[in-house]
């Protein structure tokens, strides 16, 4: 693999691009990152790159291009199988592990976007349901440092670049996120290299969501 | 694994049940059906078994449980490896599968969705979109018999399923879905035994429609 093309098209702040940076740190590949411009216009990279959902991260290794983060990150665990696994190897444990993963997108990404995009104050529904959602991912968690246990894996690298998040969904959503498993959880996670080198600033999350809700005319 | 204990917690017309019995039954695994009544009340079973969703389908191998239906078919396919394999070997194909599989669950199933439990006639943006999703499909299938080339695998159980609930569409959305490449294809998935054993019959789909569409007051 050492003559490997990797290039990732990529934002900064998308938490998807996020994940796949990590995924590519752990296993100790390196990649070239394409700077895309989502606000105001997409790359014919993009473009071709992702025909079906134009969207951020695509993972393009020795020109071929794979899209959708989870599936990125399971790309990259079978062809770099040798370094580092983020999955297990147990079929149970890797079922959980994809299960909890799928939870962070179907809940916390979707939701938490309802409460960033959404009236400042409203989306009650939206934000009890946020606090249990953690609840259930602290129960996952249970008393491991890791979701997968003992080693840091798939379900840290799915749910950490949203933990830089949370202050912007409690000050759009005005509300407090109570999660200590979570919190000390995520500090145990940035504190790796890999996490820390790429997680978005919590400030920088927070003026992008600021100007972003400008934009759709939402403040 | 001749002394598998292998549970469905099942429901006749759901797609995401069908898909994981024509897994189980290309594998060539004996399993127990365990019928939900989901119009009515959820089993204790279903609450025990998938707390964080309470949806069918749960697969239960020997007493642990298994949700969401496409991480169901990768477990099977990892745990009885040695039998009529559901994903192809190379990585970047996998990625594929999982991609259009994916595309399936977010594309055809969420439009046909709010197609089949919306108002007669209306909904004429998610038309144009399941249209072109189709023609998607059809574009990624090529001129090959099956999603994966040759062998009937992952994406093609993924779909089948739907293929059922296309004429629901049709008849609530009021417009036609014509996709010759999905028939034939459809067609050739149709004679196996795994698949005609288990889809819906058209008719128990539209009657469920009609019954459900009554039921949340659509008609």
């Amino acid at each position: 693999m050492g003559n490997d093309e990797v290039v990732l098209v990529d934002f900064d702040l998308s938490m998807f691009c996020v994940r796949v940076k990590i995924a590519l740190a752990e296993k100790g590949v390196e990649f070239e990152s394409r700077k895309e411009d989502l606000v105001n216009t997409k790359s014919e990279l993009l473009l071709q790159m992702n025909p079906v959902y134009k969207m951020v991260p695509v993972l393009i290794h020795n020109g071929k291009p794979i899209s959708e983060s989870l599936i990125i990150l399971e790309y990259i665990d079978e062809v770099w199988r040798d370094r580092t696994p983020l999955l297990p190897t147990d079929p149970y444990q890797r079922a959980q592990a994809r299960f909890w993963a799928d939870f962070v997108d179907h809940k916390v990404h979707e939701i938490g976007k309802r409460i960033w995009t959404g009236k400042i104050g409203e989306h009650e529904e939206d934000k009890k349901e946020l606090v249990e959602n953690l609840k259930q991912l602290e129960e996952a968690l249970g008393d491991m440092p890791y979701f997968g246990g003992h080693t840091f894996g798939f379900v840290d690298i799915a749910l950490i670049p949203f933990y830089k998040w949370f202050s912007s969904y409690e000050k759009i959503g005005n509300f407090k996120l109570h999660c200590p498993k979570i919190t000390a959880w995520a500090n145990r996670c940035l504190v790796r290299e890999s996490v820390s080198k790429y997680v978005s600033d919590e400030k920088d999350v927070n003026d992008f969501v600021l100007s972003y809700r400008k934009l759709i005319g939402m403040d």
